[in-house]
């Protein structure tokens, strides 16, 4: 197993030269889950467009995360996204609404992080506008599915 | 169960009027952890101070996250915190790294987003400077602990 | 007819005192509106809840700038917003969307730059939406509509 | 006449995805005037370099705000911009400060919601300045002029 | 000499608490220089209003600089300046542009690193607009010159 | 010796075009030095890894700080640096901290800003986390090392 790239031999931490990796194309998929009451989930759900503002409020916030995370997670490159999505699906057998991110660039560094951060802060964002009559709601599984593109190559989550 | 707070009677989101509500005391602590392989817990925790910028990033990255909260969640309050801590434990049985946070102020709303924001984002920061070497790890357990202050009074987890 | 408060007697920018100021609820009422093609219009508004992402995108993007008025405008004081509400109303007659907004603080400063920020920004996403379709679109009568409390007391715009 | 393309097929806002897109040098124009009493227009102007500050401030936030855009635009992608230049007319005739802005990037996509952008806040930015004594300002005419580059070519305004 | 209370008691950073602390009016003022070659400061302040905007510009990065010092400094307490004002003084004799600051408001914390930051921002931005003639520029003497209010009192620099 | 490039020919500040300059590796080295009282030193590099803290969050400052320079200097040019890094050395005889940092891109413009900011505010951020022990701590020696790469060549501070 290599070493902690971001830290360097004295164990300080620094933003990794990627200044002579390829320009590729890059994608990363990434997901997330929050849990709820049942009568919250149906909160969201029910009334059709009227409540369509929950769901577009997350799916914005995650957008717009995905495109600060460089100044939240403070060794991340700066990068220039060229595709941001982010899908919220109320899953009533869980009763949860789960979160799939897409995000794509050509550069010179992988998107992984940007996708995590767009399915943290879309979850965030639903904690926030359920919080009053649901504070025991968890945010679960955030974790990577998918990765394209640069040296590393193609992973996908086990299972 | 009471409405959305966030949406209007038409369903439109809004930020809510909290000019009335009482300047008080409020402090709210949240929690997630990362898990990760065991290899990967390892080289975070092993070398003593060498390895100490892991977990002094991922620290730093939590307390600034706290006071962007507004800018990220969109229909959050600005607010003034006067205390954050974000507190990181490796825990070896877990295979994790267990992420506390607490954040006070004293004004018109909670800072149950700020504390949830904080775990999260030192949690992602934490995915970060190791997915080099393990891709897999999961940020799970996102949750409010407890909350105090304000209208709605002292709140904490079960169990 | 006072001189300009935001230079001091050089001419040169400074932000001003307002550390002795009282603090009290002070609101503030903007407009905007955005002309478009009735093709255009009718693209936003058709389609029933489908389309309603459009609206709700410009209403995010209104209230979270609101929120960033301080960092945009060099001369304006930081402040803690306790409510802000954009409305979009379709106008057919006018082939345009029309922009409310309100803002309100209990704070030592007004908010009409917040309301006229939420208001301005609002009509660019608009614009940014529908820009594929129709460039020709003309934001217009971003102004002040009203203004309560503080020094200079109440404000109505004329007519 | 195409569709909105900031929305998917169920309604749902998107970052579009641009990877696709060839990198051309890309340019746009666009202009505000901002419509105020010929004695605020007169206190702005006279005094030479004395008054000077007024649409200095105003000319940098403008700049600043072109480079801000895709914080302030949900679905705009971040981009980098290579020249952007602001520039304020007093038009005595017109009691009024027009505003023509230029910006410039090579790369996957245009720059309309840049050179907007750093119009709108430029005035934005006039009206902070002179709202002390002038609250009936209107700023008009937000719209785009000429837009160069890209895969939709050369477009500009008519008449 | 206390300990460095920006660290608890295993050394890990925190965001100190301030929330019982007295809201008082505090106010700083901070000093900054940077020193050119003589050829240099010729041209900011030769040609009268024509040069103004280098000026102009430096004074209005520093204002905005202390408005985003929380943002900046990772365990600062955000909080809401009530004045800010920047001086730029050339200084022929020293060939040099001396920066004073003062940063003033009513809270909790002191507005040291708001004061000194801005001297900073200010600095820097000269030096942004006279790279392209002279590299060899030197930011010295960056410092705190005075502090009021706040439980530590008055404390002013020697000599 | 040439004009200030930052002005147009009316005296305007504007941010240059560079969409014409070549896309070239660049690379720039920046210092500066922190000097404080022996006993201030002797706090921060005691007590071993306890306090590694101070250094780790001077030096993720910086990084981060480098990464916001286009926002904070408001003539830069947005660019996506590929590596960012701060260093940190206390020097006991001249009571002080010395920072070098190094900024690396492949793009149209240099990073000479990007690695003084950098500088600079790891030194803000020292002096934030020892103030409350010595508040006559002084920055100096803001200076530029060395630049490579561009049309201007390479660049050494002399002596």
């Amino acid at each position: 197993m290599s070493k902690l790239t971001h830290l360097d031999e004295q164990g300080h931490a620094h933003m990794v030269d990627v200044s002579e990796k390829a320009v590729t194309t890059r994608e990363a998929r990434a997901y997330a889950e929050i849990l709820m009451l049942p009568e919250t989930l149906e909160m969201i759900v029910s009334g059709g467009h009227k409540k369509g503002d929950v769901l577009a409020v997350a799916r914005i916030a995650g957008i717009q995360a995905a495109k600060r995370t460089s100044d939240l997670i403070p060794l991340c490159h700066p990068l220039m996204l060229t595709k941001v999505s982010v899908e919220l699906v109320p899953d009533v057998e869980k009763s949860a609404i789960c979160i799939s991110t897409l995000c794509r660039l050509s550069g010179q560094t992988g998107v992984e992080m940007e996708a995590l951060t767009a399915a943290s802060v879309a979850a965030l964002t639903l904690y926030d506008m359920c919080k009053a009559v649901d504070k025991g709601m968890v945010i679960s599984e955030v974790k990577l599915i998918e990765k394209k593109g640069g040296k590393s190559g193609h992973w996908k989550i086990e299972g």
